[in-house]
C-alpha cells in the first residue's frame, strides 16, 4: 500500500533509500519520532483533504495549546508534510494543507487513531490488572 | 482492516468504545503516545511472530540502551502488547512475545516504519530547503 503511494510519487526508483530504523543513529528514527507524535497524528487527521485555518485546527484538536499547535505545524512544514499559505488580508489569514507526502501518511496514522479507540478499554483493563499484580509480586 | 481484527477479538460488540482522541483529556491520547513511540515501533517490528529474548531484542534494535529497553518492554507489558515469560534456569531466561493486541499493531506500525524509509531523502531535502528559506525571510 505504502509502496504504491510512493511509486506514484516517483520516490521508489531514485535509489536513495538507504535508511534502516533498526540501525543506531539512522535518521529514520527521527522521522519516526515525528510521524508517531500524537499531535502530528491528530493534525494529519484534522487536515484531511482541506485547507484549514489555524484557528479551525485549534478547534478540531481540542485542548492543544497555541504554542504546541504552532510548533507542531512548523515542524510538519519543515518536514514537508504541510504547506502554509498566508493571505494578505486584515486580519491576516493563514491556512494549512497536507502535501502529497502528508497525504500519504493519512492511512497509516488513521490506523493508529483507530487502534487507540478500538483498544482503549482493553488497554485500561490490562493496566489495572498489571498494576494489581505488581503490588503483589516483586519483580 | 483494524475493525476486522477487533471483531475477531470480540471487542467491537462490547459497546464501550467511547474514546475520541480529538477530545481534550481523552485517554486514547495516552495510547497514541505509546504506540507511536519509536521504540515501540521498533520492538513490535523486532518481535514479529516470535518469542524473543531480551538480549536478542537488544541486538535487533541497535543502539537502544538497556534501561530504555527494560522500560519500554515493561510499558508494553502493562499496556497488554507483550507477554513476558521467565524460565527458571541458571542464568534465568526471559522471553517476550506479542499478544493478540500487540500483533494487531504490526501492520499499522510497519506502515510507519516503511514511510520513514521511503521518505527519508525527501524529508531531509525538505528540511534543508526550509532552513534555507527561514534564514532569508523572517516570519
Amino acid at each position: 500500500m505504502v509502496t504504491t503511494i510512493d511509486d506514484a510519487a516517483g520516490e521508489a526508483s531514485d535509489g536513495r533509500r538507504a535508511g534502516n530504523p533498526y540501525d543506531a543513529d539512522c535518521p529514520t528514527r527521527l522521522i519516526l519520532d515525528r510521524i508517531g507524535d500524537r499531535w502530528t497524528v491528530l493534525l494529519v487527521g484534522s487536515l484531511g483533504n482541506e485547507k484549514v485555518r489555524f484557528s479551525e485546527l485549534r478547534r478540531r484538536v481540542a485542548g492543544i495549546s497555541q504554542k504546541m499547535l504552532t510548533q507542531t505545524l512548523r515542524q510538519m512544514e519543515r518536514d514537508g508534510l504541510v504547506t502554509r499559505t498566508v493571505y494578505p488580508e486584515v486580519p491576516v489569514r493563514v491556512e494549512y494543507e497536507l502535501t502529497e507526502a502528508g497525504l500519504s501518511l493519512r492511512g497509516p496514522l488513521k490506523a493508529l487513531e483507530e487502534w487507540s479507540i478500538e483498544h482503549l478499554s482493553g488497554v485500561l483493563e490490562g493496566q489495572k490488572a498489571y498494576d494489581g499484580r505488581e503490588t503483589v509480586a516483586a519483580r
